[in-house]
């Protein structure tokens, strides 16, 4: 049940290039929730050497998505409506570990939260984020 | 000296590898303003074939970000505190445009906003942040 | 027309017993966007002496209410799904003036944004948001 | 010491006198964390009878900031530099309560999270919020 949970989320997670192009990793799912982990490389970094704000954003963001897709129906997808992101410490190598899990999931809007560890276990950030629960057919709609 | 800060800013936004790694270009600055531009390419893409939030957000937090470097003194650098995306539609190529623009500069925070637009004129996302200001050889002090 | 506008949105904007309580007044509307006020009593304040934080939350808040309100048809109302406000001055008297505008609205969601002024002209508070468009029989259905 | 700490903080909580005004109660304060709650009032609701969100708000940026307060130095105090808030469920009495806690203090700023709950256990909103960690006498200077 939960391999097929895992196998379903998956295909969905690194359907996005940009996810693969990045190197980020799908770890683990169950209902409700997702764990991923980036491998951190030069082509991440900002310029004074931290993994760039919109690497951590991505990682939390997708991870944060996939925790949602875990909640819905088949033919229903998640599109992000917004996200905020708080920096708490730098993001470093050499891995990043996200941990997302749904606050509250809706018939048309989800709400999440996604947290973002150093591997020396500092957490650089924490997103908040709201989504669209969306027929597959109608991604316009909302 | 509008050409000077603009070689100011430039050099600070490419030594982001990130940035050259997604191929955000700066545009063009003034005083508490900057603007970009990101050449749409199928490794930004999500699942549904938009461009990815964390693309998105990039671009948005990295132009504010230089909004900022406009304002702060020679020594000085900014750090993304927080940022908050809200994707109004669909991002989508050929080329997104971003505009940011300094709200309020302090001694120690700055508050930027950032406008994401589509080729055909849609808005696509707004961001707005919180950036500390901090001496260059203090990156850790906040 | 206008005038019909003006006075369908007053209506909706004092049901709300707690924007009567604080004294929070509509101003002006026009398709889209609203404007209003606020004179600041000594019961708004917090411990530093400038006005609290949760009631500049609640002009803007509301007022962005309104502004989403002039949009809508006849049996939707909005309800917030979340905002964010950056104190960007203090907030103080004599009166607080705040001006929304939607940024996008769809069939399902809306976006707006609100900025409030200090009496001197000074930007006290930013504040961006998403709203949920609801048909007023099924409030709890997003 | 416990003890002593909730007088402090129960000092400064309420001497906001919005905080007053609304019934806002601290309920306790262990270092990083503050609780408090609501008992709603007709005047806290809003044109659907529900708790206003300027109401839910306030509650958590106000415990937030109690939060933070158990962690600054003498002579220090904070001020809130932005916040966000999602509304999961509606608000509603008879009491609400609030739980918030600092995810990270650094020296000038601090990272507060907090969650509002329904009596009946339901997540009524989530606050992230920034906060300045300023010199009591200096008030103005971030």
């Amino acid at each position: 049940m939960e391999k097929e949970l895992f196998a379903e989320v998956e295909k969905r997670f690194y359907e996005a290039r940009f996810i693969k192009e990045l190197g980020i990793e799908l770890v683990s799912v169950a209902p409700g929730e997702a764990r991923s982990k980036l491998t951190v490389q030069g082509s991440h970094l900002q310029q004074d050497g931290f993994v760039h704000a919109g690497v951590v954003a991505t990682l939390a963001d997708h991870t944060g998505g996939a925790s949602a897709w875990t909640l819905v129906h088949t033919g229903q997808t998640v599109l992000t409506v917004e996200f905020k992101v708080q920096l708490l410490n730098p993001a470093r190598g050499p891995v990043l570990s996200c941990h997302a899990r749904v606050m509250r999931a809706g018939k048309k809007i989800a709400f999440s939260e996604a947290e973002v560890t150093n591997a020396d276990g500092a957490l650089a950030a924490k997103l908040t984020m709201t989504l669209a629960i969306v027929e597959t057919g109608r991604l316009r709609s909302c």
